[in-house]
């Protein structure tokens, strides 16, 4: 079979009459990290390396497997110059997605066939700059072009999100929603922790004494977020909270932290849980999704930490770690109340938390594969098992969790490749009626996520 | 290929010959929650849904996640509304194995080839109460119509078995053996042990003042079962116990229970990890099978456990826990004297304990995947791998482990198509010869658990 | 299709071209457990069970599940009764890879086709004994058949590597390079350490009175396996070690217990981290790769032990252990000068492995799937998931890690056959160009450990 060709990733008949029926359903990503700045701005790319690689740490990341020096990765090389390095070492990728997506980037949406390697290099950061000075390659064009129709962005409770209504107002092609990701005020133990609630104070115009006015000013965003448009919030953490923590508990710890005195891990615990229970009853209210990303260790790879920062890569999953104890308390309290999204980071926690999602009813669903796993197999193996134990059509449907503006459309494609092999393998095996299944899968792509997400 | 077809689940040409050797084989049980009352009374199911989903919690999770409410799943909603109320969401249901069983169970044994869904759901209801109706679908019709040769029930040591003793006065077609399962006797944690240990005295006529006079008491219903034709135990565990504990530190902490103070958790752990091992000593004297089923966290949904009780669902797995630190000390104290069977309910367990199995000899077998993992994808990923480790002949055998009588017809057949696909998929590959896998599928399927369980 | 034929274990047409490819590359192994010293005698194997199971624990394993004495498997019946006890019980050894090893054997090396039963043992075993009779079927000349081009044996620091040398002389067809391996010498928990030390005093003719005296000669030993042609050190652990601890801590420790007296945990824990830290800095200044196994819990069978003693079976994998924390020091003591290779023994370890590996750049490499999982279908999963993480490109490469010297033909053959099925399915779906994937394979077999080793 060819390359990236017709009926890639999927190996059954079903499957191939499946995807015909959902790869043009418009694409619904209720969680990315966008650049809204950037489709606001709607500039033309500088350049290929610009837009396939600067914002992509899953690119760096498989660039230093290949011994690539930083100086070609996030250094102060020239564009051309890194694209020319990763051109180098792109033979040896192969295997992994990145190889994938970036082929896929290059043949969908730049018209370019060519598989890069240290021959082809050159030839196609040569065409690949034509194609992107181009009126119709610039952001809302593209966006326009992989067919989304509404996306989510990760933006902070400061965010006055301006950006969001500079599109608003520029297009209706496509729907840009914010996500209120108050990880910032969350992250007691964070060295910027107390930076943030002094930004806070100010953006609010008031003074943050106490975890009840810190609460007070997160509603007020909670609610700013509401009027312009948000449906959601996101909370990265490591581990699950209990969301069971009593005000004087976590008020005791804000103080401290606020004196600058260092917590112990117990007050560390009470405020945080305290903090995320008490922001999920805000989305209880306003029946927002309450997306749960658990499991990253993150910057553990102390040499990039030091040198680059987060969010750099250097980012591992631990399948030793005890999601049950503070997930269960969490779910038992907002039963029946909140809509929940659990995200899987690391194979080993799917059949946990598919037990759970099944456990607690119609509102906890899981979310797509994640991060490290939102790979082929990845996904392949979260779907085929997540179904035995839950159900597909509770499933929250994917999401691209990008920086980079392309993935909207080559991430989805690989999804809906997967879930069509994945289901049309069952129709073929008898275990779902090929109608059935043809529905299933639609609902999958679009339908589901929209009424979950109510966007 | 069609739905529940011929080649249902199997996906290759080996593995429909193996089918074609092993699916008129009788059917072999050892594990089960039969209504042995509702056997042995033998009337007519009153309806479809009696028979379907009123004992089937794995019904009832799923039409949860579907949002169905609880009046029409345990409620006092009527049978047929409470049918067609799964018949509105069933479609919704497809991908999860309950949508497999359902079908399975009106293709096979009544002769109904619809789909079920909200426009089918009253037709199928009426069809289905007609054949119910039939003398031939009684239940000891059913049972001789699926093959059952011989199947064991699950048994309070409280027991008369006055049930089993009917039944095998009535019939020699199949047999119904019980299994004792001490639980109750052995959860001194719960706040029901109290009562439990009245009733034994009540039972047996004895006043239970130690551990000692508990364990005698304990001999005595298992001298009784086992000369009513009892040949194994069945133990239900959060996790594994040592079986290495005093018998002094095991009756203070009886006599501290009894005097109604609560436990430690060291003490309640000295009383359960002595009367499993005492427990497995009587066992391993009358060379009884030990079924160990570890790994449930139970009733995690406290709206569902308050409302409705236990073995209503909110059960889940846990990935996190220590199975090898228990299980070691427990399997050396009965080396070589003792058949033990280990279930698996969570995939991430299966690579540990298939290990154990193979570290620990002939006596000690895997049992089939269990609850949460007895799915087509958790046979045939728990197949795949414990062959590798551990050896198929060693396997304990398919148990239904269900409440609900056509599961003996419908899982049993699950089970040997998902099996004879992995072992064919192995003939195709060139891992066993032809003949071998026959051979080894029948024994599988049928001997090895007459055999293991002495049945 | 045929047992062991042309296609064994590669399901696509993709992967058949692939093994086309390497099937006659030469062998690379840099870890296994050799018999140098009959490899240097060269004299004729006494008998078939001599070469094909008196030294292979995974034969002993599996014939113990199928309840064969002891006294056929390691006790003092005779070769041809062992033989015999083996082929009466081997037909249910089918679906293990231990039956596909032992088939494989006979077939590529000894000519012989038969299917080893009850049945066809005795011709087997006379067929086997003529052909080891023969001059081309002595260790060297069966090196030379099977392909071995470089293997690197497991040696005690003590070692003089005469055996070695003596092999070096005889002949150039094949290189046998010596791993330095420090496991008693850090196993100070072991009631052997003591003795050990004592040998080691022996063996450099100095006293050894601290921890820094311990290196001294460690660096000793180290230096002379160097000059020896050692380019690689191995550490089996039962979990990885920090490798930060202060040499006070260490030298206390290493007092206590050369006065007999039994350590804390924590001191052990502060000896072992010490001692394999400065092994690391030993491996960074000499660019030796450090393999690091871990996982295995040795010698849980008490039976076992108590009677046959160590390395004899018995041992398990756990999933529930930590990895994270004590292996990111680790690697970030020894970040970007280290070239480490991770094993995997336990399937539920792959992913957070996969990620550390990720996160650490180029230096970190995942080693093939290790004992327990050094099985087709523990090879296939591991391929599958690693390189979605990590990179094929920075695979370590198959090493046999055997005893038995015919297992660096079959298990390369394995492993390249499992390789090529999971590479060539990922070019069928479109994943990878055939071009890429051909010189992907051959890297992967060849030249990848080649150069990682320094081989």
């Amino acid at each position: 079979m060819s390359f990236l060709g017709k009926n890639y990733l999927i190996a059954n008949k079903a499957g191939v009459k499946l995807f015909d029926k959902v790869k043009d359903l418009p694409i619904v990503d209720p969680h990315n990290h966008a650049n809204v700045a950037e489709i606001a701005d709607n500039n033309n790319y500088d350049n290929p390396w610009h837009l396939f690689a600067s914002t992509d740490h899953y690119v760096w990341e498989v660039l230093r497997k290949r011994a690539v020096p930083e100086k070609y990765i996030t250094g102060n090389a020239t564009p051309e110059e890194k694209w020319m390095k990763m051109a180098e070492v792109f033979p040896d990728i192969a295997g992994n997605p990145v190889y994938e997506w970036i082929h896929l980037d290059l043949r969908r949406y730049l018209g370019i066939d060519d598989i890069l390697g240290p021959d082809t290099g050159k030839q196609i950061w040569d065409k690949a700059s034509k194609v992107l000075a181009r009126e119709d390659k610039k952001p809302q064009a593209l966006l326009k072009e992989i067919g989304v129709e509404v996306m989510c962005s990760t933006d902070d409770p400061l965010d006055m999100l301006e950006d969001h209504k500079r599109i608003k107002e520029m297009t209706d092609e496509f729907t840009i929603r914010p996500t209120w990701r108050p990880d910032k005020a969350m992250n007691i133990f964070s060295k910027n922790w107390a930076d943030y609630i002094d930004a806070l104070e100010t953006r609010f115009d008031t003074l943050i004494n106490s975890v009840g006015e810190l609460m007070q000013v997160l509603r007020i965003s909670h609610d700013y977020f509401h009027e312009c448009g948000c449906r959601a919030s996101d909370h990265g953490v490591a581990r699950p909270y209990s969301g069971i923590a009593s005000e004087k508990d976590a008020n005791d710890a804000f103080k401290t932290a606020r004196s600058g005195v260092l917590l112990t891990a117990k007050q560390t615990d009470s405020f945080m849980s305290y903090l995320l229970g008490e922001m999920a009853e805000l989305n209880a209210e306003k029946d927002w999704a309450f997306q749960l990303h658990c499991g990253p260790v993150r910057d553990v790879r102390k040499f990039l930490f030091d040198t680059i920062g987060p969010d750099a890569g250097g980012d591992i999953s631990d399948h030793n770690i005890d999601i049950v104890t503070p997930l269960i308390p969490f779910l038992n309290r907002f039963d029946n109340r909140l809509k929940v999204v659990l995200y899987c980071l690391e194979p080993t926690h799917t059949s946990t938390l598919a037990t759970i999602s099944r456990a607690f009813g119609a509102k906890v669903n899981l979310g797509s594969a994640w991060w490290l796993c939102d790979t082929p197999i990845g996904m392949k193996r979260q779907l085929e098992y997540i179904c035995s134990v839950d159900l597909f059509a509770n499933f929250a449907g994917m999401v691209s969790d990008s920086r980079k503006l392309l993935s909207y459309g080559s991430r989805f494609e690989m999804f809906r490749r997967i879930l069509c092999d994945v289901v049309g393998n069952m129709v073929e095996r008898g275990q779902i009626p090929e109608k059935i299944a043809e529905n299933l899968v639609t609902k999958m792509c679009y339908n589901n996520p929209k009424e979950l997400f109510g966007i």
